[in-house]
């Protein structure tokens, strides 16, 4: 059975909302074993107020854990018995291992899976991933680079757009998905220097749906299931929008409280309010996956309560079940600019 | 006098809210003569349900109006007698007009300034500016490059710090505005290529007051005065704002209208939206400068109403008054990156 590994003490509310997470997961989902990284007597301790599955769950020492203050590349180095670290060996040596779940240092995990996983052969550069809702009901848009490269070549860009559209077609359940490039206008003439090498390259890949060039403006808008851009770019796409949601929520909030009448308009809209907050919460798509490591990655963000945990590990289990790793290997070579791959 | 150039046959509005913006914007400032520039007898028709200083109105004849359908840089070859080449003309050849504004065709307009004003000596690439509200009440920061040059080198960059900030000086009436490089991240060791040459160089500049980087979600939030990037990231973050605050208020108009309980919340709301949607309308903040062309260009946006027509030739009116150009004229050759200028 897939084993998929665990950081047990990786984010905020580590290790209970792991622990809880994963035995909801556990309940979810039923083709896979659990392996919880971390210190032992610790985990094991958390396990006893659940009822669960006992040949289902593993445990795999750590005696130490990685901070999200620590410079990730020394502590990489510095702490081979961290979660982390134990996690991405057991990855790399363990074939019934498919895929490893952290909430912990971003750049911790990517530095360990850039370092000790390596990639997939032929991928230059693997690629963060980020989920986002649109206007359509039921719809999202899977982006990236959401940061892991913030200085790209054409070669990434049109790697990047084979594995987002293979990504996109197990997670979304689509057959054919759509893939834009984020430009600086809709136009096929917009963009800079990277994105005019890119675009007729990406135009001619039969492995993709390739529709244009997208606009910021309209990456919310649902008429894309992919959207590729640099890890700089994608970045400053991806937390600009976050800014933005924020930005006028509390703009409102603000509106709410300064009145009785508009704080009774509040009262009334509470369940709006609700509805879009859920709607833009990251948290329940299950986090970013790491595209093009040598096995799954997925990093769930850092604040991960029990639930954003359980869609983590499921998005794990369903990725490997489907074997997202396995079909970027076998096609990943068909890829080039201009002769470089 | 200082004269200003007004685009009389630009943008969608053109010309009757242009003209009704220019007779405004007279009665509010007393210390320009505003040159209408188009098609003399419709703008001589259209100033006849006016009363106003008729020794501070001059009309400048121009056969031609550019689309914003044409592609700029046929258009500016092939239109010579356009409102938008004859006003540029005028421009660099009376030493009397200071500035010109314009909601025409955003391409045209960069082009023809390019091509036929030319840059302040020293300057390499001219930068869009634009104005975006803050979480901090009466704030407001400016970003820019917002999409003139898609591709720029360090040397771009640091001057775009230097003339952002002696704008924000007289735009926001402050002393010493606080400069940030948009970044994908707030550490100072974030950045992609070209901001890790940028930054030690922004830190030593003498001329503004750099204060490191700023990340994407922190652009609205009001801790800095000017935000510094290339015009690529700078689209994708001015665009992603806009699309993420569209996105935000229409899935709350589609909450307010899904029952009778959030209609009558959304009606008791109604005040805190309405100053909602105006905090984030860029046309009041008067357009778009190109910072760093040979005289001031206002650029207001295509869908201008009177009121942004008044708003966009004040701040012309007031750019010309504190010699924004000769300032950046006067120190911008100071600014070097490795030798480079």
């Amino acid at each position: 059975m897939n084993k998929i590994l665990i950081d047990a003490f990786g984010g905020d509310n580590s290790p209970s909302a792991v622990i809880e997470g994963t035995i909801t997961a556990l309940k979810e989902r039923e083709n896979f074993i659990a392996v919880l990284v971390g210190n032992p007597e610790i985990i094991a301790e958390e396990l006893k107020i659940y009822t669960y599955d006992k040949e289902r769950v593993e445990i795999l020492s750590a005696s130490e854990v990685i901070t999200c203050e620590e410079e990730p590349t020394v502590a990489i180095r510095k702490k081979p018995d961290s979660s982390i670290c134990v996690a991405i060996k057991e990855l790399r040596t363990n074939d019934d291992a498919k895929a490893f779940v952290s909430a912990g240092s971003t750049g911790a995990v990517l530095v360990g899976a850039t370092l000790k996983l390596g990639r997939i052969l032929g991928v230059n550069r693997p690629a963060l991933t980020t989920i986002m809702p649109t206007l359509i009901e039921g719809k999202n848009v899977v982006l990236l680079d959401a940061g892991a490269n913030a200085d790209c070549k054409a070669i990434n860009l049109c790697q990047f757009a084979f594995m987002g559209s293979e990504y996109a077609k197990i997670k979304f359940g689509i057959e054919n998905p759509k893939v834009g490039l984020l430009s600086n206008g809709a136009e096929d003439e917009k963009g800079n220097m990277l994105n005019h090498e890119v675009f007729p390259v990406l135009k001619e890949m039969k492995e993709i749906n390739f529709i244009g060039n997208v606009e910021a403006r309209d990456i919310l808008v649902g008429e894309v299931d992919v959207i590729v851009t640099d890890g700089f770019s994608g970045n400053v796409a991806v937390k600009s929008i976050e800014g933005a949601v924020q930005f006028t929520l509390k703009l409102i909030k603000q509106g709410i409280c300064s009145s009785v009448k508009s704080k009774i308009g509040g009262m009334l809209l509470k369940g709006t309010f609700k509805e879009l907050r859920e709607k833009v919460d990251h948290n329940k798509h299950g986090g970013a996956v790491l595209l093009g490591a040598g096995k799954l990655v997925v990093k769930a963000h850092g604040s991960s309560k029990a639930s954003a945990f359980t869609a983590s590990i499921k998005m794990a289990v369903d990725m490997a079940e489907a074997e997202l790793t396995e079909k970027i290997k076998a096609n990943i070579s068909a890829i080039s600019v201009g002769g470089e791959q």
